[in-house]
């Protein structure tokens, strides 16, 4: 079984979007706008319409079984608003995500987003993970390490702010994908060096300080291959060695993970050459950053399962990576013959 | 010749410290303090102890002919203090390097610092450009894209606040090593997350904004082998194409080229094998973020001619990255052999 444990809803219906522009415009009026949960109305033909040309189409055409789904990253936008639009934007958007899960059982678990806000307490957030997956089934979420979108003034990971969350994800047994949405500073591009410094940031802020000691079965994806960390691998390892109190890396290897969204065959050769294939997870972040087909082969770039089958690995650690791998990080993942195997 | 395109004096006697201290504790006292530039009293005897023990055993060891030296990139501090003290500590910074360098001119050349400063006209760079080029024969300079140290709160490289810079880079034909300093952002550690997450930064402001197309002829040099870059080429080209307006990858070689200092095997591969050979400098940045010994090969991490000489390059495309692309992006290089070839 292909399990590809990073896609995100990027093909919504519009009435998602004017949700949201509503949102935005009544925040313009008043920053400390409230306004309510309300409605969003779409059909059911209305989501299956906007998945089924999309990633259920690249689901088959790729042989790829399951996709961990979740929210559009780039639209979590937790830089915009406060901790009320923030819920509210959250909450339809998972809820969105609920729906396409319940409809399409066998292709898609759900992954939430966070109603995280800069200033606000992380309580909202244990509120709506709890809500979640306990309620809704959801199996794992997504942890924006800059809700400040790019400005970076909220506390690193270490900071004692986070705690309540990473103790709830612990007691929900649900791992994190450490993904950071649009910027608003425009010294960064979101999808490129926004994502892969942030996914460097993250790595970085647990190697050095050791937050992983109080958690010790907590589990993070660094998506995007890791970002910068599997290429400077023998920076990372000797800085580690070199520097009092930070965790060598065999020692992050029980909690953190990398993601396969790597575009290109010599960075996934990297990756497994250099991370230990039980920490691979296998993903393709499609529809995602990059749609567009490599003129020289034809292929989609973010094709990666491609990359993972003609990569040097034991069929043994292949499997690991497609799908064992992600159902040890996502211990909620049930899928259809799991469950057809229970009765 | 083997030329390494990246060193740093991070071995300076004490006094310069103490310079700086003495900075600090005025700009504690009053934020606005110009003070004067002063004096730092190192005799050349103390010049040479700071020297050979480190940098020259290094290069002798390592078999490296030649350093571009510059003045330590985690001091430069240009979000500390106000223009005038980052002037005068600018000066002093630089003052060392060309003693450095006149003391052994047969094994380092210079490349100097900029007096960056938020919010501050960069003509104040434009003017210590010219005086180290012209009159104390520098090769380079180092240009930090953040001078606000991790807030990342000024103008992208796109803006035209930094025309005045790149034209004189261009009237000189000096270019520029794109190169953070220190963090004052606990999000972020300096000399791997900051350093990197810049590199890769810089890249993408350069390739969504095609800046270069107004310089045609300015040349930087990305360092840390480019920070994410190399090992999400596939991204990044599949990006640039799918995007109207970006620069593609191959329109971006005339003047990006990627340093290695990237401290292990496959990471110098994977750099080889995606980027031009053309586009490949040598470098170390020996004595820099890892000193250490790799504990399984008893090697160096920051030995990276090592990783060149093992990697899987024609003898013409290794003298490229060892010396011909640094002689030709850095064209005001002279080495001994071309002086006494010269005469």
């Amino acid at each position: 079984m292909i399990i590809d444990c990073h896609g995100h809803y990027t093909t919504a219906p519009p009435q998602l979007g004017e949700y949201r522009d509503a949102q935005l415009a009544a925040l313009e009026a008043d920053p400390n706008h409230v306004g309510e949960k309300g409605r969003i109305d779409i059909s059911d033909d209305e989501l299956r319409a906007s998945i089924e040309g999309n990633q259920l189409r690249l689901q088959r055409e790729r042989n790829i079984d399951l996709t961990l789904f979740s929210p559009r990253a780039s639209w979590m936008g937790h830089h915009i608003g406060n901790e009320h639009t923030s819920r509210f934007w959250t909450e339809h958007c998972n809820d969105l995500i609920r729906r396409i899960c319940d409809l399409y059982p066998a292709n898609f678990a759900p992954v939430c987003q966070l109603p995280q806000s800069p200033g606000v307490s992380v309580e909202s957030s244990v509120a709506e993970l709890h809500r979640c997956v306990e309620e809704m089934g959801f199996i794992g979420c997504n942890l924006n390490p800059d809700p400040s979108g790019g400005n970076w003034t909220g506390p690193p990971l270490f900071d004692p702010y986070w705690r309540p969350l990473f103790e709830a994800m612990c007691e929900l047994d649900v791992p994190a994908m450490v993904h950071v949405s649009a910027t608003c500073n425009p010294n960064f591009h979101f999808t490129s060096s926004h994502y892969l410094g942030a996914d460097t940031t993250a790595f970085v802020q647990a190697m050095t300080s050791g937050l992983f000691d109080d958690f010790p079965t907590m589990r993070w994806i660094i998506p995007h291959g890791g970002g910068a960390v599997p290429y400077h691998w023998g920076r990372f390892k000797g800085m580690a060695e070199g520097n009092d109190g930070w965790v060598h890396l065999d020692q992050l290897m029980n909690n953190i993970f990398f993601d396969t969204c790597v575009y290109h065959q010599p960075g996934i050769d990297l990756l497994v050459d250099v991370v230990p294939a039980d920490n691979i997870l296998f993903g393709s972040e499609m529809l995602g950053a990059v749609k567009t087909l490599n003129p020289e082969t034809g292929e989609g770039y973010d094709d990666t399962k491609l990359y993972i089958d003609r990569a040097h690995l034991t069929d043994d650690d292949r499997a690991l990576i497609f799908e064992g791998n992600v159902r040890r990080v996502f211990p909620r993942l049930q899928t259809p013959t799991d469950t057809s195997g229970a009765t």
